[in-house]
């Protein structure tokens, strides 16, 4: 059973928005987050509103800049 | 504070073996997995030998597939 494009990208931007809830919970800006992982300003910024299908390996770098355990990025 | 490449190997390594087991205690192939997510059959043998840099789209199909919600596969 497949699943259907608009649940795709629910989970996209739900992604997105826990990113942002714990950078802010960190007193992070996006400015701050990118420069710990080492992107551009707008790469976070994309993350966050759900435009990007983010891969593990910035999944990882993101939890580890945010002192938080992988898993923790996917409960939502 | 920057991760190093060996440890994101690591990440990879473990996400491949959660999906093996998850797909075993299912009682799936690896062709059965594929089938059920549209890719070929290599690309699942990729992802469980930890040579894959997989996306968040593909860890949710591989969730919905396996019956799993999506922290789940992170939990290792």
């Amino acid at each position: 059973m497949s699943i259907s494009k608009e649940r795709i990208l629910e989970y996209k931007k739900n992604f997105g928005l826990r990113v942002r809830e714990l950078r802010e919970s960190k007193g992070f800006s996006q400015l701050d987050l990118a420069s710990e992982i080492n992107v551009e300003k707008t790469s976070i910024s994309r993350i966050e509103n759900g435009r990007t299908n983010v891969t593990l390996v910035t999944a990882v770098k993101l939890a580890n800049a945010l002192g938080v355990e992988l898993k923790n990025l996917f409960e939502f």
